[in-house]
């Protein structure tokens, strides 16, 4: 790190390296146990954590942030109790560390073998809702990690309660304080600390907006798991079925309009528009959704707004969708290679020569026909966590299972050998 | 890519994106044809190479870089031949793209599969050798990437004449020239573009010295592979015995001192120190080596240099080596934390309690017990291949095969599967 920060935030950072060793060497079932000792923690702490949240929710109220962000920020009985349950179910996820991932003895008798270790400190940097701090938390104990958290300001009170929690629960388990750390109190320069902190922290996992994951793969010099957005388009095949095309289409666009899996761009091959077009827009319209198509989807739906230029790069998040009528399915695949962010992309078809294209040629991470773009997600992918979706194609593509939050290291065995 | 590039270097970043579309879709023969009419293309332009390498030469000797840098730049008709031979070993390589490293149904019946894809296109940064052209080159065709290079200075003529003879082959076999690509032309702005073209180049990989490569970490936006520096150690522990410990530093130094697992400091237990220092001193010694002490192993052994505390993290890369007697093996550990770059340490022990514990603590790449660190190597792993050896725990950690050049993209087939 050749920054200067303050003594005392180097200190901050070089406890949580301390700190990995310890965690780095802990057992599955010792794992589990402190997890489940931070789940009781946060249900018996619960009065102390709805005081500290009342002051970020009274703050919120004068920096009039909307109801929506108070909604996400709030915290109550039934939602600590929710979070100290997910806590208790990562308890429970398989542990990676200590997983023989491959091995075999060279021509001279060495043993080697690869294992999976835990990272040692992973960095998170995040917005808005509390209980990524307990999530994050939780995944990187569990996968043998200390963390070092950096939370939204609007968080600020509720942050520094749960992670007091979760540190008394530590040292009350006996396991150092230090397995989990904020910086929040160090201000901008704690997240400079943690994007510059190379020789503390070993991976940095930003969670939150655009321009925050943009801000911190640009500033950090620490490697980085980008998460995120989520530009994700649909094509309707020449073939593709009515009722698959609606059903598919407006599941993908209404079930959870928030997040990054939903369908933003639906793009139609116009030998299917006449057939399909109607029909689709009327269902998300009777959904609440507002479409935005060009000239030729206008043509065929009535209540379609005239889409702009913007709106093929648009992340709506909400109870929009644009649409658009292709002329091939090349133009489709050139149309998502403009625009895609690399998330997610499903064909609907009954071509194969089709579906086996778009399934080679479209460079997402997750690439799909025949069914919704919402089952790009860790829990639904069987991984039991949620450690958020890699948007990036280095280290992990695509929904991120405990593994991901692991590196790997080889081990040599040998009786005196020595190179020729 | 937020900053303004002159837009004939954003075309050709583009090119290079748009020929790893054409790239990602060769098959395993194809690849392996194209590499074999590459190697057959250098042994017919020898004359023009060693021409455009003369260049080189001259300018060196005006420059006076030394004989040991003038050495490594020199090309003449043996190292064409074995560089195109070692295209054609690369042609032979197993091809990872394609592979399916796991999947599983849904519960709903969408069918999962997660497969390796190359990167697309991966950016090369590196110094001296001109010999790296062609290996990078050859490495990324073979898994599937188109290749961006920028070289160094020194050897620009040469250089640029084996990536013109590279293209040319390309282009004589129906394959983009655009799949290897040099922004060596556009000076400076070229590294930097490479080191800020998200968007284009999906990874970069740094090969050279310390300093270039600390520069790619901090300066890059696009995701880096660090691969590198090795300050390497190894323990004579209290049991080790004579000849392993003797054999073993020595090969581990004098066999290659110039490489990076190469070992560069000694750690001996005190309970060792009297029977092990004076043969394992002596004997590199013989070997030609500087050994840079502390007093007490001054105190054993004659003609050693007294070491300051610079010595301990020195990566000499030559015959030099630093020892230090230490009271206990936690000792040691403290020292390798302190010192060590993450590359490669070796103990030499019978103590199995030690040697376990030698494995789970030290945090690097590979941990040894009683072999050579020289094996730390992609070659003597069995790769086939010298990606290089990621010292960074993200994506690789370690020697890297020709799979650690790839990504992966999960594939889902559904029949109208929508999320409950």
């Amino acid at each position: 790190m050749n920054e200067n920060f303050p003594d005392e935030l180097v200190a901050r950072l070089a406890a949580a390296k301390d700190a990995s060793r310890v965690t780095a060497r802990l057992t599955s079932a010792e794992k589990a146990d402190v997890l489940n000792a931070i789940a009781d923690a946060l249900i018996a702490a619960t009065p102390r954590i709805v005081a500290a949240n009342a002051d970020d929710l009274a703050r919120g109220v004068v920096d009039n942030i909307g109801d929506g962000l108070l909604d996400r920020l709030r915290l109550d009985e039934t939602r600590i109790a929710n979070l100290a349950a997910a806590v208790r179910d990562v308890a429970k996820l398989p542990d990676p560390v200590g997983q023989v991932i491959g091995g075999h003895r060279l021509p001279n008798g060495v043993a080697l073998e690869q294992v999976r270790v835990p990272f040692g400190v992973v960095g998170a940097i995040y917005e808005a809702r509390p209980n990524v701090t307990v999530d994050i938390a939780a995944l990187a104990l569990r996968s043998g990690n200390a963390v070092l958290l950096r939370g939204g300001s609007a968080a600020r009170s509720s942050n520094t309660e749960l992670v007091a929690v979760m540190r008394e629960a530590l040292a009350t388990a006996g396991v150092t304080a230090d397995a989990i750390g904020s910086v929040d109190d160090f201000g901008r320069e704690g997240a400079r600390a943690l994007m510059k902190g190379r020789g503390f922290i070993d991976v940095l996992v930003p969670r939150g907006s655009a321009a925050l994951i943009e801000t911190v793969v640009t500033e950090s010099t620490v490697p980085v798991i980008e998460t995120g957005a989520g530009n994700v388009h649909i094509v309707l095949d020449a073939s593709a079925p009515l009722e698959w095309a609606r059903d598919i289409v407006a599941n993908a666009k209404i079930q959870r309009p928030s997040v990054c899996n939903a369908v933003e761009t639906v793009l139609v091959h116009r030998d299917a528009a006449e057939r399909l077009i109607p029909t689709v827009v009327e269902h998300l319209q009777r959904g609440g959704v507002t479409v935005h198509g060009d000239a030729r989807v206008q043509q065929l739906a009535a209540g379609v707004v005239a889409a702009s230029d913007a709106d093929w790069s648009t992340e709506y998040l909400g109870l929009d969708i644009a649409m658009k009528v292709v002329d091939t399915l090349d133009d489709a695949l050139a149309h998502i290679r403009e625009f895609s962010t690399g998330h997610t992309e499903s064909i609907i078809t009954t071509d194969l020569h089709n579906s086996e294209r778009f399934l080679a040629e479209v460079d997402s991470a997750v690439v799909m026909v025949n069914a919704s773009t919402r089952f790009t997600d860790g829990g639904e992918f069987g991984f039991g966590a949620e450690v958020g979706i890699s948007t990036q194609k280095l280290h992990a593509r695509g929904p991120m299972g405990l593994s991901e939050l692991t590196s790997t290291k080889w081990l040599a065995r040998g009786a005196g050998q020595v190179r020729a």
